[in-house]
């Protein structure tokens, strides 16, 4: 490996097909934002567009908007743009709720399309919210139903003839390993279950084609590599074949085939909305909606391509100019089987992270020891990376993350 | 009965207590805002505030805002304000997800707090979406637990020792009765049962009282008279002595007792937090939050005796001016049992609905006759209702609701 420069990086970010994209986000100044697969930066169109819906549609327009300003349609609507990025049709994919409550629908219909059979699988150390999700599932629904958590390398031993479902999530949010989709669907369909995949460390980083997979059902995140602001609903999709079976328990009005017949019984709409539960909000919907334009015009390969070169880019510019401070690296796989972030280990990878955060390169630690660098090809460039690197060796040389100002635990950083 | 005259409608606006609250509002020009109890109006300050959440707390701060803006904390301060306006301790209200999803929670919680015991009761007619999310509950949890559907007279005869829970809206989403809190509470307990109120359509409007009603559980709806915007989170409350033992599956990592140390086993944490799943939606919390600020120094009791007064007033004039018009009326009870809008029949209550609106009084239809009014004393004044009813006049004398402009029926208006 020849050592590469910052000059290296500069003459990378003019020859990069999206680096025009940058303009269309709010990227603070003095900062390298290295989160974006926690919390993506501001999109330009979503500043404006939450002005006007607050301005216009909500102070103005008021209740009217609900037909004149589109808001009845919105979950379907940013559906649509979503189930373009991850490979699926238009009416398959509706944005709702959270990310949890998402895989609380799917995995509890997934038991009825699967009756009789009593497991759930999932990996040790997915995403923890889909584990405390499953466990809330299996809890309520009771009939000896239980969830089965193997090991990352055993899941698809776990699979058997009384599996309903496996729930995985694509790309690791910590270790970013991606697992072969179209792959593991067909061995977990091959036992009559159904696959259900967690897009949240994947969709607007990693190309995905849910289609292709033949994968049945999938949930995912609106809040990062999506940029729609913090807490943004998030999305679900339901093969097509599902919909007509799909039976969710969250049964709120907006998931109803009449909703303004105002009836006691509910009785699902025939198609995708009837995975909706309550009122969306509007305000953070719309925020969605607008930064989904970010992607207008980008092929997922061309930002999937930018993201591969940007992560060995990074991994080995901490190797060349870090080899002296003991991080612990992920095994190295090949790039495509890794998705748009870095984990590096190091026991003070908290005081660390604060360190960095303090001179405006932003990561975030994962417990126990993971400092976590997120790659978000639309707004971070190649020289960048340089400079976060630059930041860390300074931070490591100093030692400042030695420092008590560093070293206080806080609840949330 | 006097005839009233606007003049008399003015000097009771001289006189209102709550008339400076109206400058906290955006009311639009030309328009007299009866809909308060399905979206209220903007809040000059939820303005500022998302405006402030967009442009620094994620256009600037990003990831930071987690701590820095207090954005981990914003769904108990939240609560904490709803709690001063229905009567309950502040650790007992939290703010999260929909009422939908917030009925979800709580009934099912209600079936673990009361095992063995195997009926939910509620309304017939009650308001959809709750009993929509009943249906969802009993279909999930099986073991021959059931929804009884009774008709409002006879809720109470229908709860027995089998019965866990019993849900009730407060105050009828058509009709505006209000059940008695304190005795229906008491009597549904004296079975040994749990008693949920929906308080979506009393909270800012109604003054309540869940500690002193000894209420179990409840549930309410940020986006009505508490102006929280365009499908704003929702509340719920759990009387303390039943948060230690609430159990309720959508058990996400935001209700987890150390959601940061990315645990697989999920163990709720030991207060009202325990009660949220997902990630927020930080700008519509937010907007929430400032929203609710018009409350301060407020008392519930004075809200509500305007609200009385305004409906006693809207329907008398409506009486008075109207007579010619057969519209027909709920049957009159003291003003103390009804909430804080006004249902008027008549069969063509859709085409007036839309007659009004394209005059600027806005209120709304509810199948399958029903004219709604709402009355929301913070920003309605009293001659408003003298000139909402002047175009009520004209529109029935004009018959303008007989044109087919007023009679095709949107999905939504």
């Amino acid at each position: 490996m020849t050592n590469l420069t910052r000059a290296d990086l500069a003459v990378l970010d003019t020859q990069d097909p999206l680096a025009s994209r940058r303009a269309l986000f709010e990227i603070p100044e003095g900062v390298i934002y290295l989160d974006g697969n926690s919390l993506g930066v501001l999109p330009k169109a979503a500043r404006q567009r939450v002005a006007q819906v607050v301005e216009q549609e909500w102070g103005v327009d008021l209740i009217r908007s609900w037909g004149k300003a589109g808001w009845m349609d919105l979950a379907t609507k940013v559906g649509g743009k979503i189930a373009a990025l991850v490979g699926a049709k238009p009416n398959e994919v509706i944005a709702a709720d959270t990310t949890s409550l998402n895989l609380f629908k799917l995995a509890s219909a997934a038991l009825k399309l699967r009756p009789g059979r009593r497991k759930i699988v999932s990996e040790a150390g997915n995403f923890p919210t889909d584990l405390y999700i499953l466990q809330g599932v299996v809890a309520q629904v009771g009939q000896g139903v239980e969830l089965v958590v193997a090991e990352r390398g055993r899941v698809l031993d776990a699979v058997d003839e009384d599996t309903a479902l496996v729930v995985l999530t694509h790309v690791h949010y910590k270790s970013a390993e991606i697992f072969d989709m179209a792959g593991v669907t067909a061995a977990v369909q091959a036992k009559g279950a159904l696959m259900l995949w967690d897009l949240s460390h994947s969709t607007g980083a990693v190309d995905i084609d849910l289609n292709a997979a033949k994968a049945d059902l999938a949930i995912g995140c609106g809040y990062k590599y999506l940029n729609g602001g913090p807490g943004a609903p998030a999305f679900l999709f339901v093969a097509e074949q599902h919909l007509p079976g799909l039976e969710q328990p969250l049964s709120g009005w907006m998931g109803h085939a009449r909703p303004f017949d105002f009836v006691d019984q509910y009785e699902p709409v025939g198609d995708i909305r009837r995975a909706l539960c309550g009122t969306p909000p509007v305000l953070a919907l719309s925020a969605l909606d607008s930064a989904l334009d970010a992607f207008d015009g980008v092929s997922m390969q061309e930002v999937r391509a930018k993201s591969m070169l940007q992560r060995r880019t990074l991994l080995d510019l901490i190797k060349q100019r870090c080899a002296a401070f003991d991080f612990g690296f992920e095994p190295d796989g090949d790039a495509r089987t890794r998705g748009s972030h870095v984990s590096i280990h190091h026991p003070e990878a908290y005081a660390i992270c604060q360190a960095l955060i303090a001179r405006g390169v932003i990561g975030d630690f994962r417990a126990p020891d993971a400092l976590r660098l997120g790659l978000t090809p639309l707004y971070l460039g190649y020289a960048d990376l340089w400079d976060a690197v630059e930041h860390l060796v300074q931070v490591m040389e100093g030692k400042a993350w030695d420092s008590p100002q560093f070293q206080a635990r806080a609840a949330v950083t």
